[in-house]
């Protein structure tokens, strides 16, 4: 599968290794290089005779004609990365599904139904910060206007998703739905980004579902003030009450066996010797349950709401603030019975039963989304050292290979089904 | 004291009340607002028959002639501010000094010697992060190339102090140096930037020394990885060890009855769902014994190594790595018992003993550089609720005339002896 290494042209960054090809990508939604990627790719697909469609918040809809018409069966996944991204997440299950159709096309395979590539957009959530972003869209797991208002968080000036798909030429005129743009199934070939099936040493993770998730924006505004004349008990200081939720975070993670962890903090005014008068950050909780993930925010709150009461000095004029914010929800999700089936019967038919493992994703996916709205599964392959997000992030060629093996083959079944 | 509120048209900003007048400043040093307030500071002083000269630094001397000639007695604080600054700090002690020449000049008093009023550069620290940096270096307690070099940390894109100096035009001809261009005592009034005068019912506070301060950079380098993907066992997450230690600067301050905060922190990538490879942080610590202070740091140092192995899981595949860098140092100061006599007897004799209060500094000054070098002292007054680096602080008009009384008496009782 070369073309991985062919568009990480389109963003290479971050180099770890000696080779040419050992660097990260980062190719943030809805830039420059993404426009360049998503060009790239609608013309490779048209060349191979597929419709282009594209929908009104950028998903492209790559669509290889079958011996009947009908709803196309699509292989999906994402071309954009994270600012430290690697080449592989999202990238690889674009790409396979076109060497998916190379390998019809060289021979001369025609399926029954329509085959549709998908490339949605904004899959990581970085650039603007909902994650899966464009197929739920699609999935009307959310509001167009909350999605087309949304602002990134990566530029120096804020943009919306608006803003940027009609600058970059890629908002369509179909309806982003899936009611008037339906798809019979969804798989996705992804890597894992965890550290299970290499430390199990498998190759193929049949995917039967995905953990729930959720993000929140806690803010707590204290009081400035001088930090050489202000005594301990006179302050409200912002960043110590947030450094002290943080380090819950992790503890109500470890009560619940799930995950809490804060990847973004902003301070305000961020100055040595000033006491931070408004910090905020985002924490990002998971667990297989649903009913425990809410469990962990329920803890959480109060924890953060005792950590305000007590981190403000006694003698402090203003007293410390909280507030939270839901930015983002996707719940526990259970893969499509056929679909993975499909799955299951190709990857032991090509390497046997102790090669292949049934497995949880700990990450969201573009196919959670479309889980809701038509049968879907996902195939992992190993990663190394369970590293993503990562420029490091890597998995060998045979990998990379036994993947698409699993993924041809999956779609195949199904398409016969 | 009107030029206070005259010169805060030089970078108003944040408002608090409705008056016009109630706002803070920001005009960070070496700005283009700081050059506006410096070009009107020389041509006030020039009018009033000062001989200016500016040092390589940018520092300003306005010397008023006296009967003799000779070194010049200076009054002097600074004019550039916070970012989230108040009109006081540091601009009450220039504009005081000031008046106190006018105040000469319209009695036609003649003092025995020179009266300097000196502008010093940078004294907070905020731009470019050494405080009282200016007048460290005329006390050559720092070497003029580390200063030179010293990037600003509120600009987008680094500048250096020379830069800077050249591009507003004051990077002047005299060496910054005590030896080339001594002052035979310096004296500041300054608000008290803290609530003691406040909460006591004081007039004046008679200032007899500062605490000793340190800022320390802590950088802790950690992995990214997935949030989703990556259990807690194999994290090393940079900003829960960052969070902690944070925790941890609050807990050894209470445990030595010192002070330690954090009030700038830097995190890589900072994207919701990757975890921090990088965090680095500031913490400023004090004590009023240089002991103290040092045990303090020592203590940290143990703790934040104790953080860092106990942070990374045990399944992580790179350690959590820390580094502490030590960015700026001011020693415990004790003032001139004879500047100390002078504002003493002043203000006993203006507003008697009990409204008078002995006091030492919570904040760092230009004075503590100044007292390595030529007898110093300070005078404070009361502080609005002890705020001060916060567009609040304030101090009512009668403490303002009150302090510069007593800076007038104190000039003329050291003058004479
Ligand atoms: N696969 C992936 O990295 N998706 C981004 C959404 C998430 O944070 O799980
Ligand atoms: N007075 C004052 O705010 N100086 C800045 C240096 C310090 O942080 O103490």
């Amino acid at each position: 599968l070369k073309s991985i290494h062919f568009t990480a042209q389109y963003g290479a960054k971050g180099v770890w290794g000696g080779a040419s090809t050992e660097t990260g990508v980062c190719r943030l939604a809805l830039s420059d290089l993404d426009k360049m990627v998503r060009d790239w790719f609608v013309s490779e697909t048209k060349k191979l005779g597929c419709e282009i469609k594209v929908d009104a918040i950028g998903n492209i809809f790559s669509i290889y004609p079958g011996k009947n018409d009908g709803v196309p069966t699509a292989i999906g996944s994402h071309l954009d990365t994270q600012p430290t991204g690697g080449r592989y997440d999202g990238v690889y299950g674009v790409l396979a599904g076109l060497e998916v159709l190379k390998i019809f096309r060289e021979n001369s395979f025609v399926p029954n139904y329509p085959v549709a590539v998908v490339n949605w957009t904004n899959e990581e959530g970085a650039r603007f910060p909902k994650a899966t972003m464009a197929s739920s869209l699609w999935a009307e797991n959310v509001s167009e206007e909350s999605i087309m208002n949304l602002e990134s968080i990566t530029d120096q000036k804020p943009v919306t998703v608006e803003q940027e798909l009609t600058r970059i030429g890629y908002r369509g005129e179909i309806p982003a739905s899936y009611k008037e743009n339906p798809l019979a199934a969804h798989f996705e070939l992804h890597i894992e980004q965890g550290p299970i099936l290499e430390s199990e040493n498998k190759k193929i993770g049949i995917v039967t579902g995905a953990q729930a998730y959720d993000w929140y924006k806690v803010t707590i505004q204290g009081n400035s003030s001088h930090t050489g004349t202000t005594p301990l008990g006179a302050r409200s200081d912002a960043l110590l009450a947030a450094s002290r939720m943080i380090t819950k975070c992790n503890e109500v993670a470890h009560k619940h066996n799930g995950l809490v962890s804060v990847g973004v903090i902003d301070i305000e005014p961020a100055v040595v010797n000033v006491i931070p008068k408004k910090v905020s950050f985002i924490y990002d909780a998971r667990h297989a349950s649903d009913n425990e993930l809410s469990k962990m925010h329920a803890d959480l709150t109060q924890e953060f709401e005792e950590i305000v009461r007590t981190s403000q000095g006694p003698l402090s004029i203003k007293p410390l603030e909280l507030s939270i914010e839901h930015l983002f929800h996707s719940k526990a999700v259970h893969f499509d019975p056929d679909c993975i089936s499909s799955v299951k019967d190709e990857s032991i038919h090509l390497y046997g039963e102790s090669n292949v493992k049934e497995i949880m994703s700990g990450a969201g996916h573009d196919s959670c989304s479309t889980s809701f709205r038509c049968p879907t599964s996902m195939i992992f392959i190993p990663s190394r050292n369970g590293i993503s997000h990562s420029p490091e992030e890597y998995s060998t060629p045979e990998s990379i290979d036994e993947g698409l093996s699993v993924l041809l083959g999956a779609v195949i079944r199904y398409d016969e089904l």
